[in-house]
């Protein structure tokens, strides 16, 4: 007997008929002889609504008592859920964290899940009983509630897989798989059965928004087994694991970031350190740094050019201005009219070429590359914003455009 | 320092703007020196959206999940208010039921309090926060989370006020306090300063909706002060307490009661335990049988007459004649035309010529009596329901009209 975990999102269960479907396909799972532990996220808007409620209360609310709030979102969904199961004549039983004792660290609004505890769950798999657990929250060591933070319900969905060494740990949402690239840009884009965690790392951290990062991480650290398959329609998804036999392509897909910004910071000193001090300043105010393309300039000074997400570039500037004594440098450049798009696969390292039939493309296009920076499985490419979505087709052509 | 225990209802916390004006009667009475810990319902229609949304996924869904799902209400409203209070610069903390550790039975959206935990309470009173706890939930011994029932939040309150022997008990509502009737219907009706356990559960039996009869008992038990008070108005409200010097009056109020209906069983064998196993009967039916009164009728048998909610005849009437052959009546007649107004004193029984001054009122206004009914502290009188408005007022006038 097989143990599933099934997660669903928030438009997966945004109405009684929604949460009527998530039932049937829970149903159906439990019906052909599997044990089934169930993840579910907030409706749809509820999350948003209670926000709303205490913006008109206290905008500056604590991260405790908005944890105390939102956590109600998807207790209502599992109570709503297994009722919906219990009109089905199934067997079910919905759980809090607190109930499951889901442990996390005291971090409010972004905690991290430390320890599962196997007795509860344990004891109503053991009873045959479909077993609903609410997501995105966790309990302190205080007994407190807090909540995990962006992609939270993913990553409960895959906790519980590792914690119960659950066979496979699928994430239903509203598509219903992992493409070669985006399907509104390229319609021909091609769903890909499989893909590795590293692949759907690379992706999602280029662009894709399918899975949260963190919850393909704890995949992979765990061996989970993952499957993004849509709650609409009953097809195949795309599994996520360890390894993939890839065959006629050595690219996973093309994925495109217009959210990003590059600052340049020009006419530093050509001095040891200078680009430790640079990047150690904007870590401790949080900003997250991307690529980073060191140049030497004029005669003994150097630039230093990297990305970052649009959202952060005002503070950046802020940053590298305030510390202008320190670093000196000349001055700072922002370009934000620009887009990363990137190729991914497993396979691109060891395949001579890859790179070069990506730049190829874009050449061929006619598209300039102002930045390139590559990982083991990854090549991005920065360039002009206006012209992202016609690179994306040009290097997904090349790559799978005879395919079929 | 005076710990005080203050519950407020779902219509007290509706909106934005009342949960402000909750938050400062909190603050005012946290700043005048006092501990706080404060019970708080779900807010306005909460819980009535909740049921629909409930009642379109399952309509028999299971108590269990409907504990579930309902108990959210009650924890969005204390994430709320603490909120406020954060906005307002007091320290406060929010906590659910399980955190507390209110344990009850495990008889779901019915639950009894079997035990109250001292310790997160205590400590987090010790660290001089005001406390808000979610009324009307529990948690039972197997974890999961339980209802109290109708009037669950105000049971809650004075459940907490005794674990922690607190010296107040304010219930806030939207009245302002105990009438000596209702004030919709005699205009003149006084605000008691004070009643006694016993009379506050006489008129709430008897009629009067201010307090639920379960925290009344539970405070009388427990030696708990209480006081309805207005969460509008900052006016004293009526205390309800073990003794109370009642001074130019010994009757405390008159109360009406439209909603019973009367049963007569007809020409009953003569026979030792008729009376045993007709109420024996209908107390297994679950039926709730308030003023009996047994007569002789004609010879060798006797007629039954007891008063029972209008809402339990069809089922008491079924189970009569489904017994006819083993309790041996002629027939069953139904009167639900009827009314009960009932005059409610501590004093009444030690002071001569109350029940004659209620009676002489009810004459001089032509009213006939039907049934007379006494307690220690109460005298009901049965009478048609077409007369029950002018039986109060003129009770009422008879007892209270010379005052002001």
């Amino acid at each position: 007997m097989k143990l599933i975990v099934q997660k669903f999102g928030g438009s997966s269960v945004r109405d009684a008929q929604r949460i009527r479907n998530v039932a049937e396909i829970i149903a159906d799972t439990y019906k052909a002889g599997n044990k089934v532990l169930v993840v579910l996220s907030a409706q749809g808007d509820t999350t948003d609504d209670l926000i709303e409620k205490a913006q008109e209360i206290n905008p500056r609310a604590s991260k405790r008592e908005m944890d105390m709030l939102l956590s109600t979102g998807e207790q209502i969904s599992i109570a709503l859920c297994a009722m919906a199961l219990e009109g089905m004549g199934l067997p079910v039983v919905s759980l809090c964290a607190w109930q499951v004792g889901i442990h996390t660290t005291a971090v409010h609004s972004d905690a991290r899940i430390t320890k599962i505890e196997a007795e509860r769950i344990q004891r109503e798999l053991d009873k045959n009983k479909i077993v609903l657990v609410a997501g995105f929250q966790g309990v302190d060591r205080n007994g407190d509630v807090t909540t995990l933070g962006r992609g939270g319900s993913d990553t409960s969905a895959v906790a519980l897989a590792a914690a119960f060494r659950a066979d496979l740990c699928q994430i239903f949402t509203d598509v219903d798989g992992v493409y070669t690239t985006d399907p509104r840009i390229v319609p021909d884009a091609k769903k890909l059965p499989a893909i590795t965690y590293d692949e759907m790392l690379e992706l999602a951290s280029q662009g894709a928004q399918v899975l949260h990062n963190r919850s393909v991480e704890l995949a992979k650290k765990y061996h989970v087994d993952m499957e993004v398959v849509s709650s609409l329609e009953r097809k195949p998804g795309t599994k996520v694991k360890e390894v993939v036999n890839m065959e006629k392509t050595n690219i996973a897909g093309v994925a495109k970031d217009t959210s990003i910004a590059r600052i340049a910071v020009v006419g530093l000193a050509h001095n040891p350190g200078v680009a430790f001090r640079v990047f150690d300043l904007l870590g401790k105010a949080h900003i997250n740094v991307d690529a980073i393309i060191q140049s030497i300039g004029r005669e003994s000074s150097k630039d230093i050019s990297f990305t970052l997400p649009r959202a952060d570039v005002e503070e950046a500037v802020k940053v590298l201005e305030n510390n202008k004594s320190v670093l000196r440098f000349d001055h700072v450049t922002v370009e934000d009219k620009i887009a990363k798009v990137s190729i991914v696969g497993a396979g691109m390292m060891t395949t001579p070429g890859v790179a070069a039939k990506m730049f190829e493309a874009l050449y061929d296009a006619n598209i300039n590359i102002q930045m390139i920076n590559t990982s083991e499985i990854r090549v991005s490419v920065l360039i002009d914003e206006e012209n992202a979505t016609a690179a994306v087709r040009a290097v997904h052509e090349k790559f799978f455009g005879g395919e079929d």
